[in-house]
């Protein structure tokens, strides 16, 4: 099994954190997203405990774009993780779960200023500037409070995940941050430490997503501490925090690594302290961002079966009562999952099938040319690994309701976020 | 310009449906939807009176994926137009609106059991039968009811759109529909005719979109009628109703080619007369089912601009306060859009740029590449040809809340969906 979340029990059918998932399908309906909360804090805890072994100070916040409600939050919190939040809809969201903002770190590529209020209203710990006109928002915008808001200045460090060679032109040619290469790193750098209203807690940088190789993450830190020491030399500015952004990979199917993140995280920290030795620097507090990994493997979707069509002599296509508006990432990406027919799972995986969509729209496939027993209508299909970027990518495309989440933690279930109804559909339209 | 609703004022504004944009920006706020209500009449009626013109018999059906609120369904059912649903959320909007079900035509590739129990409950004129299974479906659940349900039987004709060959494997390839070519469409007209609580009232095929050819249609209603005759002369069947489906292409730069749709639907009533008569067919009752060509030229989406990113020697990026969450098609399909710096419109267009939006994701683009007067901080974006497939596939992805739709009619202007608020982001939120 791609995750040691998943079973199959003695009826032959899917178990997923130890609960048979026809039961949670039959309870709750489908389409149906579980959440296995157990792992959620089983993921949390494998970065606490290496980040807390580690470093002298160190921080794990969490992606919330990877999966925003409010449980979530909750979660997160008493984990002991910070957030990482991209809109004023994440920070409402996390204030809404009661979870205090002093250790949220607030994202995006183009903060206006109606987020740069609300942000710094509501006590937002952090912005990760993006750039300068952003710099000069805050700054404008904080004027006559009596703090200086903190922020972290994001940076390209100008590394390609795929190739690994420092200085590639794909990463510096980034709508996000500002790029080490061009100067345009230090020019903010400058500008950040003559503001008034504003304290230069560190940097940031976030390589990629999908991350398998630790050398990315190495190559990344190097580059930015080889950066601080070079602003603490120029400015003495001595940097506080390191922000090394989030993007170790998951697996979706079995052909995908299983990375050890305890001992990668132990690699990093080894080099961020032969680094900080060898260029004067004080051991930074780390920061690191993980979304994806806190919560994909946590996920799985679940749907029931309708039209089976085969066309003779060309293919096969299973219709399931989701799709790309509940999971658009076949469409945007190509994104490969592994699938199971829940209750046939130990039958003989023998028919090959494009797992399709319910939208009226030839791309809403959720996986093609898929081998699985030969299904029939009210099957089960579960899709796995699904936690992250899925609900929160979810649409009403088609008029089609967003599926609930449901939490299984210690052998019980409840409801996080509930079914969307027809009434909620139209709650907006006039 | 692409479409003749757009102008540019004496302060050198962009102006849509002859309004100001950046006084509806200023009135409304952005990220924001516009839609001119007078373009979308003028376009039904471009396709009643062609079709009233045309055929002894025949419906123009809106196809409400490409824009689904109440307000539309409003005006649709003013213009005298049919509808074509492809969920229950769908037909519960058109239920709210006040809009009969009497022509309602119920697609979709995986109706549920419920879905089908919804429609018939609510009087859903047709259901556009996609499979067998569906079929069996129906007569099932339709059993003990006074009225037999009326279907189309959805049929893929073998056309792609792009070569204009007959049996082409590409579309007898697909999710939707059964194959002429296979024989799937001859035994699925079998069985419907051998049913107890199904009427069968003809046939249904849609061809591709964003067609541009008129040969297309043609060869569509050829192999269609050539069907039918066929199943007059083994069954005996004579079909009563034909659609056509949708798909007329619209323009979104100025390299599309304009259409003249009634031309088109003259030519195409031409070939469907002269079919029958060589066939020995009685004239259907002809259906086209318009979407994109209704609502497309009728939008229009204004941003404000946020940052503007020079990186030397790589490229240059404008933020806007929307992006994928609000048009997620550039990242589905590399679509094409024309935009404009709406306040100044007048001035030179030299300024590369990729046009990005908020959200934290590298895919997150409205366009690349564009061409515009270099823009400021609070500038006015507007996108062109958004009416379809825009609000409609819309997310919350990074917890953004929608933008509203506001109608413009002659001269003024009034709000038909609300700008999700933060509480509605957790509304369901446990």
């Amino acid at each position: 099994m791609i995750c040691n979340n998943i079973g199959i029990n003695e009826k032959g059918h899917i178990t997923f954190a130890g609960q048979d998932v026809c039961d949670l399908a039959q309870k709750y309906g489908t389409p149906l997203y579980l959440m296995d909360e157990d792992k959620i804090r089983e993921n949390c805890r494998t970065y606490k405990a290496a980040m807390d072994a580690c470093f002298a100070s160190a921080l794990p916040v969490y992606a919330s774009k990877a999966a925003c409600f409010k449980r979530m939050y909750e979660i997160i919190a008493e984990e002991g993780f910070g957030i990482d939040v991209v809109s004023v809809g994440e920070i409402y969201t996390a204030m809404k779960a009661g979870m205090s903002l002093e250790n949220a770190y607030f994202h995006s590529n183009n903060k206006t200023d109606f987020d740069i209020e609300f942000a710094i209203e509501n006590g937002v710990g952090y912005f990760v500037v993006d750039n300068e006109e952003e710099l000069y928002a805050i700054e404008r915008i904080n004027d006559g409070n009596a703090q200086k808001q903190k922020v972290l200045l994001r940076l390209t460090p100008g590394i390609d995940t795929h190739t690994y060679e420092a200085v590639n032109t794909g990463k510096v040619d980034s709508k996000f941050g500002s790029a080490i290469e061009t100067g345009q790193a230090e020019e903010i750098t400058r500008l950040a430490l003559g503001m008034q209203n504003i304290a230069l807690a560190g940097f940031h940088c976030h390589i990629g997503s999908q991350v398998f190789d630790s050398d990315t993450f190495l190559r990344g830190s190097e580059i930015m501490l080889s950066f601080a020491a070079q602003m603490k030399q120029k400015y003495g500015y001595e940097m506080q925090e390191l922000s090394l952004g989030g993007g170790y990979g998951v697996r979706y199917t079995e052909a995908d690594p299983e990375i050890d993140i305890a001992a990668n995280i132990r690699q990093v920290s080894e080099c961020v302290k032969a680094d900080c030795a060898k260029l004067g620097l004080q051991e930074p507090k780390l920061i690191m961002e993980p979304g994806r990994s806190i919560v994909a493997d946590a996920g799985m979707t679940l749907y029931s079966v309708g039209t089976i069509k085969q066309i003779p002599g060309y293919k096969n296509y299973v219709s399931i009562d989701g799709g790309m508006t509940d999971n658009p990432r076949y469409a945007l990406y190509g994104s490969e999952y592994t699938l199971f027919v829940a209750n046939k799972a130990k039958e003989a995986a023998d028919f090959t099938a494009d797992v399709v969509g319910r939208c009226c729209e030839s791309d809403d496939i959720i996986q093609p040319e898929v081998r699985l027993p030969k299904p029939v209508r009210g099957d089960i299909i579960a899709v796995c690994t699904t936690g992250a970027y899925n609900y929160s990518m979810a649409s009403n495309y088609n008029r089609v309701a967003r599926p609930p989440v449901v939490m299984l933690c210690g052998g019980k279930s409840y409801q996080a976020v509930k079914r969307e109804s027809l009434d909620d559909l139209i709650a907006n339209d006039l």
